[in-house]
């Protein structure tokens, strides 16, 4: 935990919609991990939904990314039904550097955040950054490697970190040094990573964005 | 059979409809292992039928998975006619954990419950596990592990577990300290798996769902 | 050919539509096999004709199933042309168990047969077990492990078993007390399976059945 462990590998100093932070954790150490999602051509009347995947993503992250797509369907249906965004649009997510080959299931709750932001065309604060498998109703299950990627969040001045409840006793025992400055927000349900990175969405705002 | 073993893998306290816990077995002893059904994207006079499957699947389970879809098209196409969900839904059934890799057909009857579940939107009680292999036509095929299985499922707080009928002479062999506080059914058919999750359900509530 | 071998594998007591008893043959002896096809979703006009397959079958059963399936719509094509199933149905054609990967030609009169009992909705005695290759126009192919098979049948309480004409010396051969209680019937061509298993359907009854 020396002098490199806190030189950024942020790639944006602000996200654009569709981009959001995430965590990974190699034997190397934790580095920040983005999911970018975009929309691959215009929603016409007559476009059709479709998802497209690329960064080198292994098999357990390609289907991650097939649940995450999902949750965020569901969801979006759910809360603004007049949203027809994901009716129509095809969009392509990207797992940024494209030579890296990138695995597991942790970045889930990053792709669904992705998605939700794109589809309401809403950015994230680029001060979030988050990890957390997903399950295809919304459940955030447990990761690994919690101390190691709240240090690259640190250096990559993230001061806001959710990561799963189930961690909670990880995060409880990290070091103070490591957590200082640092929001750690414990979420059990996409809901709780829903309230915190949309915190001001009005249903009205939702349903006319496309 | 120690302490541990009644530490819960339950992800769930209350499972939503579509979600349904069943039990899985390896050389490390059972485990709980949920099957999610989710509607992928709402239902339009338009959409057009899907299944989608994750969860590092093997070969066995994805077949497993649709010959579980089949039955469950089959059974609510002749129990409920009018319940036109399989009609225009796409289902994504997955399987957490999602970087645990998973094989085998005993999953077959959490499947058909889960899609069944998901199809008159209504939950199954989250005491009840089960474990079977489901051919085309409903008939349930014999398991391994049920001892393990069983004792997985009592840690999560089980106390009715549905098994095959084949392993009748399994579950009589059980030692009484493990079967305590639980209600083991054998299931022979479908059928008798559905009396037992479905109880309540009548004819003009299950074709009025969607 | 001591006392396990009378053990019965048969899994239905009686056989519905589709549901048809093969025989397999592996070095470890015969065993009974399942054929089970069913309809996967109701017949409507708009539906389009689709096969299904699983049950690990490996290349050669896949093909086989192929074969199957067009000798059984030609058949139907001939024979009923006023029932229009196979112009509708999508049909899942499964071998249970899922786990046990299977492989040769030897099910074809089986899966056509049992096609043939989904396309008219006509069970087929459960007494009833058979063996044999078919080709694409409906002529039978002879097997191997005859022997093997009749035992096989006979512990799960067949009393008539279908094999190729050209077994016929194989069949001669066996010991009087496998053939004891159980009539060999010799087939040349499918017509002769068919004339066996659906002895009394009318024209008017096949066609009108859906």
């Amino acid at each position: 935990v020396g002098a490199p462990v806190f030189q950024s590998d942020r790639i944006y100093e602000s996200t654009p919609p569709g981009v959001i932070m995430g965590l990974a954790w190699t034997s190397m150490g934790g580095s920040s991990l983005y999911i970018e999602s975009v929309l691959e051509s215009s929603l016409t009347p007559k476009s059709q939904p479709h998802l497209s995947k690329t960064g080198q993503l292994g098999d357990v992250m390609k289907e991650s990314t097939s649940i995450a797509y999902t949750f965020a369907k569901s969801l979006m249906a759910t809360r603004f039904p007049k949203n027809k965004f994901f009716e129509k649009a095809r969009v392509h997510l990207h797992c940024p550097a494209g030579a890296t080959p990138k695995d597991g299931p942790s970045a889930g709750v990053t792709m669904v955040t992705s998605m939700v932001s794109l589809a309401l065309n809403r950015p994230v604060s680029s001060n979030i950054a988050m990890t957390g498998e997903i399950t295809v109703t919304g459940r955030v299950l447990k990761i690994g490697g919690l101390k190691e990627k709240t240090i690259a969040a640190k250096r990559s001045k993230i001061d806001t970190i959710l990561f799963p409840k189930d961690n909670l006793s990880d995060w409880e025992e990290l070091p103070d040094h490591i957590k200082e400055g640092m929001t750690g927000i414990p979420v059990e349900y996409y809901e709780d990573v829903y309230k915190v990175c949309f915190p001001d969405v009005s249903k009205e705002d939702a349903e006319n964005v496309w």
